[in-house]
């Protein structure tokens, strides 16, 4: 199968059944089976959550809109309702963010005991079959909980960065990308026209993807793979983390204020460059993505290169029209590398490494697009109440698990926020 | 002339000469005529600055890009250099922006010395004829000091309100809209098509306002006047302020971290609502437009309304093609209401208030137009590098210079800022 | 033996040996033994340890003062002299401090071997005898992990107490203090001279409880017991904490921004108050000495009553003179009540809870005695640089290890701390 | 009369009555004569007030405890007993201390206005002869606008000082220190004993000075003078500010956070280091006492030295019973130099710079005298409920106004503050 036609159809292979649900559950569970419960327990800052945390919203989820209303189904805690409630005001009250890390009770064993729980009941309920409404929520219910499995991990690798042991995350495979070597970029160029972007028919898509709308595009360029590490490198070694006039004003403030030099887990020590990984810290390795930039930096570094970040638009329109057949979003995440690849040769032709390193940043700002319309009740606060402040990024990245990436997805960050697996495709 | 030909019109009439170049600088200086020195002094918070700065650093503009560098000028004071740069890195090191309050010298005397000095050499190099980039210069300069003048007195209002004694910038003309009533707004409809925004043609324009661009637009409707202080009261009496699920995420934090409960400048005493103004504190008026909002409340306003905010292409798209006969950009600032006023009566067809009143927020983020560069130099900080994290209003408000505004015209704030005069028109 | 007698011996009776060092490590170690590795991880504020940080500190304190520099003797771990460092500067570099509890490595498990690791050297060294340095250190580090115990509970409290499940640290025993009731105070009087106040002799002591000195003491009373909940409740009635003219100025201000309304602990449902306890949150017992004062709460409480606090000198002049035959502190800790306990009934004379419910405020700030030096070297940073912006404790408390308390003890904590277990005794 | 006599005698002879009230109003009318309304209205940081609101607080005082209640007084304007009103909860609300800058209104005419209007009725008052009481209310006014005059140049410094123009509060005066230099100092030993200390008698004092009461002093040594920036320089330039061993722990804490690295207001340029003064920005003299340390300075300093702080109670005694014969406490402020100054020749025996130069940081904390009970009523709130977290000083500084300073006096700021004249002598 083609790239084309692979991206085309992963919006409607996914079919939401026990199957589905049942493996999407054991993955969570099994992203916690090799740290300790004090890992899961420990959130590293406001923006993160702890693992344990991340396994009980999963499951409060779907206890809260599948199960909770069902007759003769009993809560498992009633004091969950508040304390895994992220962030559904519709719902009731939450449990302050900032403070998820203190909740040492109840502990890993009794939130894998109320997955136990839950997933008991949901698989009863998909055994004996359900109506469309529910099926619609098991569906998003296990999206959602994929997008926690991303966020497991990069919030799990934020705090094991902040331990001067440089713990690691998993040990037992190799990266391959040692022999990598990086070939010059080439620019796609996509003509003008009217276009169509965003996502239609039945399969699975968030409601930021709707609704399909048409948009007039002006040509552009857009480069064929991601910028990397030793393309980076020059930037810094420019100067450009002290040129104010490479940087957009916020951007530049942010950098001042928090004295940043480099991305996120890079580190230079006797002049070399190391980067922390879910594999612990090891030397910089120039032909990967870049990774873990805030929208800030990409924007600097783009401008610095003489280019600028691609719209969502122009994302979207040259992945759906001219991806080439590299990208591996096949495999079971834990089979994945955790960490940005380097490539060992390009296709002559066709955009690559669109889903399966990092995700990009681009120029648009994250908001509703015409005729955006939440979907009523709580589900409604999913996506659309964040539609102000942040930044748009596309594509997918290594911890994004395998079924959930495709051409119409929109993630959204903060434009200081680098915790997240982010890097930068050019365009012009 | 009507509405649409004024509007288009604006763009031309206004040549860059002596003449301009004098009255922009006397209008400025009369601005401060009836203040003390110590209310041109203080600096209310961090986003303002003082009246003072303003009239320094608005001559520091024409003595740094214009005359700086010409053979046998003596800079009026070297040390100005840094204290009156407000954020152009390319020029140098800048004064630190949030204690512009504590420069009580130079004083308010030797800034209008400064002032009459660098006027004289304008005045002086203006007679003796200058070329087309000096010409730019200047045109800028001018229209760069009347954005000064209305900041300076947005800057002032907020300082006079932080008063106790809530004392007035001017006592002597009566508000004139104490007879008015609110009429229903009507809905415009404009259909959908392939067109053209942002500006093009000779006359000034910043550099944001460009390159003038295709866009598929759908067909939209656009409220025809402005909400009221009465239809917002209705807004705050059903509980707006106290329903999350109206707001976006951000915004909901903004209202509950500060307490928000109504309009800036606003209080409620013994039941009775009162709205400071610069003609000094006054019993709120329901027949005119909501003024002093954040784009958080004006888009939660528009969402209890059923309704949403325009975004800028829906704007100008429909104000340029649409506008009614009634805008009164003409006066002298100095004539002009410092408040905005009530209207008397709808005219049966056409978009009203879209210049005179209060600026619109829209539901666009300020980003570069596609295809947009700024020009070279230290000019080239003037607007790109503000392009993220705030929202585009359109329009222009009470206190807006006449001369100064037109239908491409790109203002923008923060989402949370309410201290500029900002309301808000519906769109759906 | 006599409740004087037996305060005099208590610095004569502990010696320092093998015995003592294995149960005061044991004791350490069972502290955590019906907690979860979760539960001895996290820090609730920067003011307080993880109890897994505590159990490493204390080890790490023998490890770098006694076994460290020895031949032969090989680190457990060189990483963790900057990870378990606390605040030694002659030391060397220390981990930060707010982030004690992001160190989810070393698990607890690692902790407790690094613990058996240091067990067995110390337990080698003291078998084959030690000089009178060495001696004197293990003294100190008995000491000082006696101190960790104290504080090891109090942190662990405040964090549970974060936690809306309200979860228990200890369920095997009844409070009995059910029957109690509160009998009326009564005031020694103490007549005025030239006393000598501090530490002399051969038994040990901390530095600042050094050199004893004369201290011209006028006449004054000091109350018998301490003051109670239901009399701490009147306070709180009478509007205590609405009316600053009863507060010191930075207390008010304490009060004023933290919003507080009683002790810390204490919560008010449904007109019923109540107090979490290590037993779990329970309805408060208005016979039991208040506790969880900050010094601003006990200065008040003390205005309020017409009274005032002692200073460090009358409680020690008064507590080694008058104290009654009432203190039990010889029980083990761990049979101990976790909270203090109220009166059964007052004897006769004589002052009595004076070691065994609540650290007790004094208005004497932490200052060096006259003649006071630190000792030479990092032990000198154990207590002398703390000398300033504290105010002194006396006394101890419920969870104070036995054998840890006598009447020239100096406690000291910040006056806007409460989360240690501090109350108050009135004088006049 | 010899030094130990005046001192002695300043409790006496100072009278309240007409002429002492007129010049010291005139005294704090001329404080302001050189100053613009500018320099007049600002408030460079929240410890500080502006020149003007001193001048209105005080006016507020006598307004507010002496006029206010008599029959036919008509206050100036109600809505001051707000606006002025510092901290006296007895008296009502109070305007927001760290805004107390952005009140441009009042004008500073006003309030000048206010101050003959308030002058005019104490005028007659006196003149018309008043009771016991209303005397002790003058004398305290008189006292406490005595306070606010010094208060008023060291916040006026502090304000010049942030303008990088670094403008002269006064230029007329040359410093006479110039010739100066540095004798060694000598210790003063004083032998132990019963000694009292406070005040007593009838001549005016501040309540917190009383009682005068017993203390017992062992034998201890005082510098002969004070501590000179040639000193202070070689502990600089020993590293003084980067040994931890060196600072108590809060001291240090507040060195690194605020990365200070000599005392307030030094600056070192191309190895030179300059001083800012009333007199503008200076080359350091060597000679002169230092200034503008906090206590955790002055502290560090005598720890490096070897010696300590005195505490108060030794610095009484010793300035009572060993004062040389040099203290100029006579001349008129405005005659004085509003800078500390070098000595030309060292006495052969006794205290010298007692009370001329600075203000000396003692080791005792501010804490209530055995017996200090406030004065009933608002003037109650004056000193006693500042009795927390502050470090006492002794002496006075040339900035204080003649007639003001006495061996018994008690200065009090918190340890990090150092805009006060502040330095030190050494006790050991």
């Amino acid at each position: 199968m083609s790239a084309k036609a692979e991206i085309a159809s992963r919006q409607t292979d996914f079919t939401t059944n026990a199957d589905n649900y049942a493996s999407t559950r054991n993955t969570s569970a099994s992203l916690v089976k090799n740290i300790s419960a004090e890992d899961a327990c420990v959130q590293s800052m406001p923006d993160c959550s702890p693992a344990k945390w991340h396994l009980a919203h999963t499951t409060w989820f779907f206890e809260t809109f599948l199960l909770e209303n069902r007759p003769r189904y009993r809560v498992f805690d009633p004091e969950f309702r508040v304390l895994f409630n992220s962030y559904y005001n519709s719902v009731g009250e939450q449990y302050s963010r900032p403070h998820r890390g203190l909740l040492t009770r109840p502990s890993l064993t009794q939130v894998l005991d109320y997955r136990n729980y839950v997933d008991e009941h949901v698989r009863r309920l998909l055994d004996a079959g359900i109506d469309e409404a529910s099926h619609r929520i098991v569906e998003v219910g296990i999206q959602h909980e994929q997008q926690h499995q991303e966020l497991l991990l990069m919030d799990l690798k934020h705090l094991l960065a902040q331990n001067p042991l440089k713990p690691r995350y998993r040990d037992e495979r190799p990266l391959l990308s040692e022999s990598a070597t990086t070939q010059t970029a080439s620019w796609l160029t996509l003509s003008e026209g009217l276009i169509e972007i965003g996502a239609q028919g039945e399969a699975f898509c968030f409601d930021n993807e709707r609704p399909r709308h048409r948009h007039y595009q002006p040509s552009f360029r857009l480069a064929n793979r991601l910028v990397t590490n030793g393309e980076y490198l020059k930037f810094i070694e420019d100067g450009g983390y002290e040129q104010p006039t490479l940087w957009l004003s916020d951007g530049w403030a942010t950098v001042s204020q928090n004295n940043w030099r480099a991305p996120l887990y890079w580190r230079k020590q006797e002049e070399m460059w190391s980067e922390f990984t879910l594999y612990g810290e090891r030397p910089l390795n120039e032909h990967e993505p870049v990774v873990h930039l805030s929208f800030y930096e990409a924007d600097a570094y783009a401008r610095w290169a003489g280019a600028r970040l691609p719209t969502e638009a122009e994302w979207e329109y040259a992945v759906t029209s001219q991806a080439a057949d590299d990208d591996g979003g096949g495999q079971k995440l834990l089979d994945r590398s955790l960490h940005p690849q380097a490539m060992h040769s390009l296709p002559n032709a066709g955009i690559t490494q669109a889903f399966s390193e990092v995700w990009q940043w681009t120029a648009s700002a994250y908001l509703p697009y015409p005729g955006y319309a939440p979907p009523p009740g709580a589900i409604g606060e999913y996506n659309g109440k964040f539609m102000s402040n942040q930044m748009v990024l596309r594509g997918a990245c290594c911890v994004t698990p395998p079924g959930h990436s495709r051409a119409t997805y929109r993630n959204f960050f903060y434009p200081h926020c680098r915790w997240q697996f982010a890097g930068l495709r050019l365009a012009c």
